[in-house]
């Protein structure tokens, strides 16, 4: 089965509902803003990148029926962009994608109502794609950090369900896989939301990675043990300094990887 | 309300069902060896100190109606003592317990099968009694090591719940509260099974002690803020080198205090 945890299909954005994985596969059709809106509210949709292109989406959902001038049209747009980050205002990527939908159509405000809305559903598409590339290529080359026989510890989920496609951390790890083969996986259940249990475990099994998965507070003992080659781990938002932030439970895995002296990194 | 983890009423020992708390409060009957083996096994009752003067009981619910030669009654003491030890064969204080009444018996076997049915009642009653003197004085000498405003990191149960009274680390940041005043705590939760959210949460509310709950995964998190000032948790033995064996997660708090040069304390 190909995990998808979100789709265009030309006239309405299907989302996999993540609430109830493992157990169910809920597909949820959003035809308006509203939806979208509900959908990053309730963490139906979640992962930084993931809910940036439903944001996008939401934007030409939004504006697509709308019938107006276009000074109208703009003004409509820019509340859009309001409403929707809303949905979580701690999530970058949301207010990130918003912006430069809000940013293309100001720079072509020459163009007609009708001309923009291509603009932005173009926009949206540019966003989802950009996303399926650069993930790509932290899998390729964060690989590189890898090699045969390696057991990586993980927490969250950094996967295809927090993105469009392939996953940020778990581009890497699935690359690797692909790779050299022998590579397991020991994924952390990560409290208090248990993305690690629900979702990484799910889609470790999907990808036929060999894996464990352990509560937050076994993480040192199993280090201790020897067990563990490497840690690698999303992040909400890496800054220019190389500074990162991400769930809770990773400043924890940082520490007690430098103590045991085992190679973190963040993707 | 007063927190019993367990007492002897004269004909049946009362267990309090630690499975239920804090939704309820629910009084389990043991009136034969066979109820004390169900207890311990299905966890209705934990906590190293707790299971050994359970199981000391256990040794005397078994005994009491017993008829026969005296040879018979140290056949059916000895097999009692396996039995009940089989409840849970990594509890140390269990098969502790078992022995020293097993002890006794030996000790005295040119008495009586009526006077040992006594001994074996008085020794189930000193071992309890220990306890409670023994976590008294671990909560008098240990509060020496906080202060006033100090907030106290710790894991697990090791409360009123966890022995006949006091608890182990518990009695030390509850004498210390009650010496200090200023003492608030925060516990983990203890994952996988939550002692720390269900029975500790639940005893420190009941002695009034501020505290907040947090996931285990936090805890770094706090003592990089430098909101914690120390930590103390129990152990399921500690060796006569000073080194010590506890729950998952506990070696995780170590480092983490280590790395943060927090005081770090075992009781």
């Amino acid at each position: 089965m190909e995990i998808r945890s979100l789709y265009f299909d030309g006239s309405i954005l299907h989302i996999l509902d993540q609430r109830y994985l493992p157990f169910e596969v809920i597909d949820v059709e959003c035809r308006s803003a509203s939806d979208v809106w509900e959908a990053i509210n309730k963490m139906k949709i979640r992962g930084a990148p993931a809910i940036g292109v439903a944001a996008a989406y939401g934007m030409y959902l939004g504006l697509r029926d709308f019938e107006g001038t276009k000074e109208e049209f703009i003004k409509k747009a820019t509340e859009l962009k309001s409403y929707l980050d809303s949905a979580r205002p701690t999530a970058v990527n949301l207010a990130w994608a918003t912006k430069r939908i809000l940013d293309r159509i100001l720079l072509n405000k020459e163009k007609s109502v009708e001309e923009l809305k291509e603009i932005v559903l173009e926009e949206a598409k540019n966003i989802e794609k950009e996303d399926v590339e650069r993930n790509f290529k932290i899998g390729e080359y964060g690989s590189e950090l890898f090699s045969d026989n390696d057991t990586i510890m993980t927490i969250c989920n950094t996967g295809e369900l927090a993105t469009v496609k392939h996953g940020t951390a778990f581009s890497v790890i699935k690359r690797a896989f692909e790779k050299y083969k022998n590579i397991s996986v020991i994924a952390l259940e990560t409290r208090p939301y248990l993305q690690g249990a629900r979702l990484t475990a799910f889609e470790l099994k999907e990808a036929g990675i060999p894996f464990k998965l352990i509560t937050d507070n076994m993480a040192a003992f199993i280090m201790q043990k020897g067990l563990v080659t490497g840690i690698i781990t999303g992040a909400d938002r890496i800054a220019s300094n190389g500074d990162t932030a991400n769930k809770v439970g990773t400043y924890m895995l940082a520490v007690l990887a430098h103590f045991h002296k085992i190679p973190f990194y963040v993707a």
